[in-house]
């Protein structure tokens, strides 16, 4: 039996080139005694990829031959430990591969997650994974009050759609910015966001301005670069400026530069955080967005691509903005 | 009888030209009913002057022709006001002038204050002006813990030496970042800094890290650009960075772009803040400032100029590292 792995070969410069991911054939040995094997089903394709390719950084950088980092939805197959039987199914980092070895020697952080009654597997990925806790506690981060204007960019990400839709329950006028007019018609009609604003219009800075009559409250910024400073010139004083992402600038030579003279002008709270910080609540926040899922007041939406292959072109484009929703790839 | 105004001519590129602004002379009219004629004697010379003249921000700009903004200390020499009479001293915006009248009818936010026995007029324009206040107020949004570690830039300045010392009576480690050996000897030997350095030494990035061994909890931000990126670099996870100026971008065309891809990996919260915003608690700030030195817990420092005339130049000063401590014009 052999497992397919995308090894990091090369840090990529802008995108992912096809030299950067190598594809490789190995041979899956016998399990020993303490090992499960896996079959990775689901791939979770997010920006903070790209990070892991650069460098270190909150976790460290991929090493150059090893097989990259992913999150994944996989099923044991086989199993020689006692914590895990075949059928089990488990998400965590499963790497952009066949197959995953769990170790009960290795200190491999996998969950094990249920079968949901007409929910798909993908769940685990998206709403009840890294997008839906990164919106959930960034939210928490964000503190909205009601009547207060929110705009999240990546509006229609997997990220910044459930974002907008925790905001409109707490009671806050939504705007969303996103690169095409789907995007932003989804948003707006099927999500329920006040409004959305398409950045590559050529008058997308007036139209957003006139999308915040009130000025701007909370930042929830995904983006950076040139939609950051522009939000920022429509704060509110005391605004608040949750920092989830930078992806125009993953892809680019130099670091994430904005323009902060406004900070001090508008008084701005500017807060980084990451969902590694809230471990211990992953159940409470699941818990949370499952029951808002089944009340139909949050929707999500997926875009599949299929086979392991096609996962580094599927990286590039969360960044060239071709996926709608969560960006998932079926292995 | 003539009085001497600095008024803008043109909005200076990068430090002030001479002819950016005017010196004119204009004859006093006699004064009014509602009026009051004030001598300034000191002027205070603050970086955020050089905001004042390159666009509006939190105040609206200098308008060319219209005598230069500026924190003053004066003296009423005569008066047809009720409410001052000859011989009252009051700080305000008095402008860059040898004589400011205080208008009834006009909004002039000027305050009468005290001839405190054995302290220079002067104090009320530093330890108990913009440069008190600032440290202090910024000190709250601080919010420093006992064994902290605290870095603040431009610490031999005026706001930036008093932060130092507030920080170390709250029971911080505190280092300081200043542009001269003498600077750095100042801040430590006489006003009990743990450290400073000296940020134009080659190897001062090494040396900041040193000096810093449990990393940094929070950045006092005075300076922004190359400074404050490498204190980023050294902040801890969950670190502060409170944003009181960026002096090294005010004299720079292109704004003050920082490489904000740290605040998510540690987390940061970055907060921006203004005087303006504590009008209300001056006088609480005041008091606990002048008991702070009454006891010798702050220390506080002059660099005088000498005339109206230089007043340019001494703004200049503030960006070329030319002063130690508060800067002040002697009209």
């Amino acid at each position: 039996m052999h497992n397919r792995q995308l090894r990091l070969q090369s840090r990529p410069k802008g995108l992912i080139a096809p030299d950067d991911l190598q594809l490789v054939q190995t041979p899956l040995h016998e399990l020993k005694d303490g090992q499960a094997l896996a079959r990775v089903k689901y791939l979770s394709i997010d920006p903070t990829m790209r990070v892991w390719m650069a460098g270190d950084s909150y976790l460290p950088a991929v090493s150059i031959g090893e097989v990259m980092r992913a999150f994944g939805f996989a099923e044991i197959v086989e199993s020689r430990r006692s914590d895990y039987k075949k059928g089990d199914r488990v998400t965590g980092f499963t790497g952009l591969q066949d197959y995953v070895v769990l170790d009960a020697s290795a200190n491999q952080p996998f969950q094990k997650v249920p079968k949901i009654p007409f929910v798909s597997d993908t769940v685990f990925l998206g709403l009840l994974g890294i997008n839906g806790l990164t919106a959930f506690f960034g939210m928490e981060v964000a503190q909205p009050k009601k009547g207060e204007t929110l705009v999240v960019s990546a509006a229609a990400g997997a990220t910044g759609s459930i974002v907008g839709q925790i905001a409109r329950i707490r009671g806050c006028r939504v705007v969303g910015i996103a690169g095409t007019d789907d995007k932003c018609a989804w948003v707006t009609k099927d999500l329920g966001f006040d409004a959305a604003i398409n950045y590559k219009h050529p008058d997308w800075k007036a139209k957003l301005a006139a999308a915040v009559p009130n000025g701007i409250d909370i930042d929830f910024e995904n983006v950076g670069g040139d939609i950051m400073n522009t939000v920022f010139g429509l704060m509110n004083l005391h605004g608040r400026v949750v920092v989830c992402g930078f992806i125009s600038g993953y892809t680019k030579e130099d670091p994430n530069m904005v323009s902060l003279g406004t900070v001090i002008v508008k008084r701005l709270r500017i807060q980084g955080f990451l969902i590694l910080d809230y471990a211990s609540r992953f159940m409470e926040a699941a818990t949370q967005l499952g029951q808002w899922k089944m009340l139909g007041k949050i929707k999500d939406r997926e875009t599949i691509v299929e086979s392991l292959e096609k996962a580094p072109e599927a990286i590039n484009m969360l960044f060239t903005g071709g996926n709608t929703g969560k960006l998932i790839v079926k292995v």
